[in-house]
């Protein structure tokens, strides 16, 4: 049996494949034939020794959160599924529901729990979840964190209504599926990008109004026009402080950033002052639970939602596929495929 | 009849006491004799020409948004007072309910409208309410702005339940009011000061924990501590960029830090991903509704909850009044009266 | 200037076109010249001097609470619209946001306050709202009542996400409109009808599933069992005492049953600890305030969405209107014309 | 090892105590030695044959939910607790968190999982918390359906603020609960009772107005009186059909009505109908979360709580016990212990 690891001293060329003996499901767990893993920027910087949700990392590390696969044998006390149900891993092995805490978020897979990235993998059968029938194998494994992300942030924090206008940053993988499920609950969806090329896509998946940020640094002109001055209901920033000054313009009055990302990087922070003057609400967010994640997929399921994915790779070319992820040429989601 | 006003170049030496013709209510409004009125950290920032909430100010300006007085008369159409009915004046004269917008936030008394400082005032009847009988007028005086962001802060945005603790940073007006809220609805609640003093004082007001911030600038580890571990639920944020980084580490995840002021003023500003590690929130509030003001009031009657009131100054010492606010000495609101 | 009206000894035989002098706006109010007005079922209640929401009604009313029109003069004060102006009347006219209270629940158009009905009325002008261009006259006179009473039993009461399932009782105004905002919101819809060709054209409206409730009285096994055993997540119950029965069936445990109206009449009431079994919800709701209006608006703007008017009459005709409704025949509004 | 039980023909005296083998914990399971038990209405009914949650009674059942004990060993994979924690039984076994399905709600303890009431028992470890020191065994043993129910009903499906009104019926186990619940709340609390002297024992936790339902059986008049003619904004509905007509005229428009309870048994069921007219909510739910167990525990133990234990038996008396929940006489809770 094949898996993936990498280990220290970090870097995307320490990612290896590597033999290891076939794991056995204990007690309540599942032996899990993985179909595909889907990459996420996490993962990017978990290979790159930079990523520290929980204890700090060490040693060797098996990465990726999300994937799909197929139950090969389940230990004693297992009721949840059987063998041959497909299903997805969730990111949070212990939030099955209720509210976030310590334990809940420190049980993510990749970091600190022995990730997705194997032939064959044992999961709590509490950490994973059978899918809707209609999608592939690795459409499936986009779901775990970009999908569940960009669901609990439009449907579990904010409250928004048909007709309510969303702007969503980019077109990496928690933006699109932003757009994919902002476009199927009734709001009006505002897409920003660099590349005109993206914004055409974008279109194509139901984005109303689209904004080229490169030709248009003050983005926030062009949402507060589009919302006849009042500004945007919803945001979900990805960029950090790179981009968050352009939200908190962009926002409404009592309007709500989720922040679920800091892929723009560098700049100055958010003087909490600002926020006084518009009543917006910030709030950080990662993924979400396994009762959030079955609500998405009856979602998925009822619209018909295909996961936008972009590019496909062998496991056995997963270094490929991270440089492929630092390139930032993505309209979607990169993904492994565990093969015949 | 004699008023309060400060015009251009700003400045506490600017404020003066005039005198004007009596104003006579139009169609909808109510005439007021001033009681008293308290003073905001808002109205400082104000006479020194640095506020800025809606137009920007310019010529002269009545300052205070928060009052109490009696109704002398009443315009044609006015049903929801009558002469002899004490009343506050609301912060905001056009926010009645639901949510806010940009209409109801730039309705603010003192600027853009003009102010309850002046012996007699005119207001539209939507923009004052009638208050419990058992307060003094100098204490009814601080409830508009001070004790309605308190309020609205602790009730309206987070949801909160007994045995949640929230912590109340410093004994300014908004945190003492902060303070005899939360421990009239069950929380437990955690008390910053540089004053050993002033900790002894919130303790007789219901603080459950007292913290001195001078001798443990690191005050999130006592927060820490006295929740398991777990870190508070709730945080009133008022010093700003100064203090929120302690709050960021103090707060529990999925936490709640409702930021309504900047005292603190300089440092350096949040970075948005500090926000996904803890899934918290930050919102900003300016005050609220008619509505909460009402609500506010109720529980006020209820519990016998007193207004803290330091140092009350006759009117025509309003520049003496600015200047122990600047001192900041005080405990609780300072207030002045409209004599006899 | 004529007008529609009835009085004792009430009926649909006792409506009447009647001569009446213009009104003239008063501050703060505006006259508006009628277009179209909408019935509702409360309409006929009322015409028959069943219908008691406020005070009991006594002596001669001008019914009609839904109806567009142009303002045609506005008195002293008045900002909020101007002349030239399409407006939709407020079902509530003093109910501008916030919960409800007695005080804004008995503001109603026909009842107390006299209605729209008329080919020039006089209303607050908080008591009316700009609505979007592309509607005809026809269908903007659908929504004050029909519309807002769907749009609230959905999206103000209820938490719904998309990919759940709303059950939507027959084909009248409100139930129509539950289908139709149900739908854009990316909810999974089921509509019950004793008419198969109903059925069909509920379809076309975007119906997931139909159910024919004279074939099938036991009406919750069907939603049942597309729901996977579990039960709709929200239910729009017009029947009352008829149909609740099925409804606490077919609703799932915690689920939402939103009262709207009680056309089925006659039935046993239900036992409260039928509730326990199921956790579930039963919510009266009677129609919204003005910022929910507005939403509502936005979301039809956004999606094009266009009020079923079934049938229209001139105003002249109003028995006939009424006999209409009667009938129970039709399918979506039935409105009446001031005509040219 | 003794142990409490009743088989068909049900009925009280059908309960026994008999000798069974010792059980030993299972993976995951953890067993426990018994202090104390509590008895709630619903184990009335089940010894009955009465009660049917889930699947039909049939056979033998252990009967109680609630008890409080001592963890005497662990299986394997235990991580929750280890022997010698004190820990309370919850009453849903498998509700940890999230909201109500009908998995979690069939895994009750007594009917369909075997119950408490046993020197010794094997539970889930998730099925079981740690609980406050303060507390004896006896108050520990209340606190799993009785005081879980109001906590629910208070704090997790309306959402109230301090100054707000709320009725409790009667001087049973939920609602003694829910007055004191309340009153830590800063909620103004209405109490109703058939007896003056019960009635002078709530006023000494905490309630603010008394109302002898025997004496004044329109008691929603004082409630209207006390509340300004408003109105309360919640009601913990106890007696069902017998009382709720009586709650539908105290609540005020918008109010709460929690359905908890029948115990008063006969009478017209609600029309739905008059839910339109008062915009009220009536929600049924029976008991909670774990994560709902744990917030009541923190609030609990911060007010120095303490549930009111009315009457102690020894476990071998259980059919006194019941005799005396069926007299009616109580005030709080009853309760079994095992003795030393």
């Amino acid at each position: 049996m094949r898996a993936i690891q990498v280990s220290e001293p970090w870097g995307v060329d320490r990612v290896e494949v590597v033999e290891r003996p076939e794991p056995k499901p204990g007690h309540g767990q599942v032996l899990v034939r993985m179909k595909a893993v889907s990459l996420n920027y996490r993962d990017l910087l978990m290979v790159g020794g930079v990523y520290s949700r929980g204890p700090a990392m060490a040693g060797t590390i098996t990465p990726f959160s999300d994937g799909c696969g197929v139950v090969e044998a389940v230990g004693e006390g297992v009721t949840r599924v059987k063998p041959g149900d497909r299903v997805s891993t969730l990111f949070f092995q212990n939030w099955t529901s209720g509210r976030a805490t310590v334990e809940k978020l420190t049980s993510a897979l990749g970091s600190p729990i022995p990730g997705a990235g194997a032939e064959l993998q044992v999961f709590s059968q509490e950490g994973v979840s059978k899918v809707p029938d209609f999608l592939t194998d690795e459409e499936v494994s986009t779901l775990a964190c970009a999908g569940l992300t960009a669901w609990r942030g439009l449907f579990e924090d904010a409250r928004l209504e048909p007709g309510d206008t969303v702007v969503l940053q980019g077109t990496g993988g928690v933006s699109i599926f932003g757009l994919q499920f902002a476009h199927a609950a009734g709001l009006r969806t505002i897409v920003t990008s660099s590349s005109d090329a993206k914004l055409e896509r974008a279109r194509l998946l139901g984005a109303d109004h689209l904004i080229n940020y490169r030709a248009t640094p003050e983005w926030s002109r062009p949402v507060r026009e589009a919302t006849g001055g009042v500004g945007a209901d919803f945001i979900m920033e990805v960029g950090g402080a790179g981009t968050i000054h352009q939200s908190l313009r962009a926002v409404r009055i009592g309007g709500h950033i989720a922040i679920i990302g800091v892929v723009a990087g560098a700049g100055e922070g958010v003087n909490p002052g600002v926020l006084i003057g518009n009543n917006a609400k910030l709030q950080g967010l990662s993924v979400g639970s396994r009762e959030m994640f079955e609500a998405m997929c009856r979602a998925i399921a009822l619209h018909g939602i295909r996961p936008v994915v972009d590019k496909v790779f062998p496991f056995t070319e997963v270094r490929e596929a991270f440089r492929a992820m630092q390139a930032g040429e993505h309209f979607g989601k990169i993904v492994l495929t565990f093969g015949a």
